[in-house]
């Protein structure tokens, strides 16, 4: 038995919410996780549907993609994944979904402005939108550079990758990651209820705003740091 | 075992309605009930989903916010709850949900006007909706704060609680009441669908008016008051 | 036993199809049965939720709406469904919804074009809207009064009930019929679907047009009348 | 026993994905499957519903629509499917829905144009669209003139049907295939999606565009032909 069989069971439960969310049709989306000390990275096989998924499928490389156990083919978005654990050192799971309003927003090549308070619970920017990539880094290595465009965006613009735990890759999809791969996917729930929010707030009022930086930081803090007062404090 | 465990069990299974009903994803909404002789309250606690809840977790309050059974922290949004048992003295339950369109139609800021018979069998005004809440209140007590704006919209817009048993809180989201848990959580799966009904409406035809004073009359007090003969008069 | 129980148990039945179908939320909507030999109505008691509805619940009235059978009250809806099964000689079930696109498009106060042959597939004509209800009408006998508003736009728009077996009352909801209480309901759900379709249609393309006589015949006769070929001729 | 049987538990298969994945209500909708060197097309009964519909109720058909067994009557659109099969020589099933996006792109009569990379995993063109059939192909043989109808548009569109599996008939909804019926009901549950994003993408910003060649060759090759990566080999 493999000494990984715990993380392969993580990442399994992980990519099995994605069908009972609903965040993805047929065998689109995948979740990663990783093992910070081992270097290992746990993510599932490629084009697998949900419903024939098993643990022992789920695929383990390395940081350089290398694969360490497993007989299948990781997910074809395995490079992206592995950029963003290399340089985001904190995370300790990624999730991509083609989850259908998040989809619509990266395909209009638009931001998710933060409208409300659902919103501010989880970020306080507005969910960001790479740049369409050049054809010169669609050619060159395609998966590498679509983590290249999530870094440069976060970097460009001053965005802290513990405080925005989202994107969105133009004329893709979403990326989401967090402390482990349970809340990598929690946030693509979070996500895509928000883009959906976005959508219809925009079409009932189509001059709403981004809420005040009051009630953005009055909800982002009562979740998150220090003074937060959400939750059970574990 | 608790005297008040009749009161946790119908809080309890007023919660679990949320999921069931689909009214918020993940963690978000919660429910409350008021033992008026006792005041005591009975309230979710913060952050737990929906599957892990239990009748034992439910949390006891006193109207001043003590704790006064349970180990665990409840629900952020307590204050609000509370200042509302105080000042609609008929009520017997709170719920508060992320509902998808009430959220929309609160993140634009906008009243959900009356626009037909559905929405006539239950109130006769407009779902009305907060204004935008001063810096100074949210720094102040946001949640009691919240509470106070509800309760000036009422008081300034001269409408009866026990008649317009909902409101949504700009930027934010609903709240609903009733006379128990049961009533309040019905109150919110009414207004989504309401909520729905009118983006739909106004999107098919965007001059709709809000229906005649006789047609609201007339399914409102088919169902409500002394001459109501729908239902079994029970 | 009822000599009726068979009646009851049809009636039973297609109510329960109604939030099945997603066709209603909490106690919303109504369906009936006649036997035209006995002059007997079947109805679903007032304010019932489904889950509670028993086959015994189901209520009896002859047609000058005398309860003939049954401890509860029938429908508030009773009066509208009872005019059409006098008007309406050959429909044997009747089915009131409050399904959300076809609500909407009622609210609007539009009539729903046919706009394809799922549309056509049902019915030639256009789904039709009544008037706004005058206050004189509203005030003098309310659900009779809606039950001659759709017998008037019947006469006055040369529609025929048997070709076109639903209606949108106006700020209110849909009606339908058919040959037993099952095909009643049928006629909902196919109404609420081509609800959506239109809706979508016209905000993909604000010029759609009806569709062309030819089509719209060879689709509807293709279902209906002697040189019918669809379905197995049962 | 039909020597056929392995071919009717196909078809009957992926006609029970219909209902299952949401791409119908009622009796809509139907599966075709063919056994290439028999030339016997195996195809739902016509206006059976899906909770009714048994293994030997497919009906057996030779290519000239002539019934090879079974005691029902095949569907209504077997003309179109037979037609497809002649001259698409490579596939194996096809299956024609009531979908509701794609039934709206349809009957808004425009082609889904490529967003983004859900479509471009699937097909490189747009999703393309018939003319109106004209009157006399309405009144010669509608079922046959809908086939012919696909035929042109791909001939004169230089379409690869091998390469787009999909299109939409104007006025009326989407037929796809595939190698085999699963693979047939695969795209058509592919098709609903894209069309529900574009949709969505349009409402978000309207002057959204056809991706870059480059991005759709991308996607498409790593799924597709010799150097594709995604999935298993299999």
């Amino acid at each position: 038995m493999s000494k990984y069989t715990y993380l392969k069971e993580q990442v399994y439960e992980a990519n099995m919410e994605i069908p009972r969310e609903n965040l993805a049709i047929v065998t689109f989306g995948n979740v990663s996780g990783i093992d910070r000390e081992a270097g290992v990275i746990a993510i599932k096989p490629s084009g697998v549907p949900y419903h024939k998924l098993r643990v022992e499928d789920i695929v383990l490389l390395d940081l350089e993609n290398q694969v360490v156990e497993g007989n299948m083919r990781p997910s074809s978005d395995t490079k992206t994944h592995t950029l963003l654990y290399k340089h985001f050192p904190s995370i300790g799971g990624v999730c991509h979904t083609h989850s259908t309003y998040a989809v619509a927003w990266a395909q209009a090549i638009r931001a998710i402005p933060n409208l409300g308070t659902t919103h501010a619970d989880h970020l306080t920017s507005a969910v960001p939108v790479t740049e369409v990539m050049s054809d010169e880094m669609i050619q060159r290595d395609y998966e590498l550079e679509t983590g290249n465009q999530i870094l440069d965006l976060f970097a460009g613009g001053k965005l802290n990758y513990e405080e925005t735990e989202m994107v969105l890759v133009a004329c893709h999809g979403p990326f989401t990651w967090g402390k482990d791969p349970a809340k990598a996917v929690y946030n693509s729930v979070v996500l895509e209820e928000i883009a959906k929010m976005a959508y219809l707030t925009l079409h009932i009022n189509p001059s709403a705003q981004t809420i005040k930086q009051g009630l953005i930081d009055k909800h982002y803090f009562r979740k998150h740091g220090k003074d937060a007062y959400y939750g059970q404090g574990c």
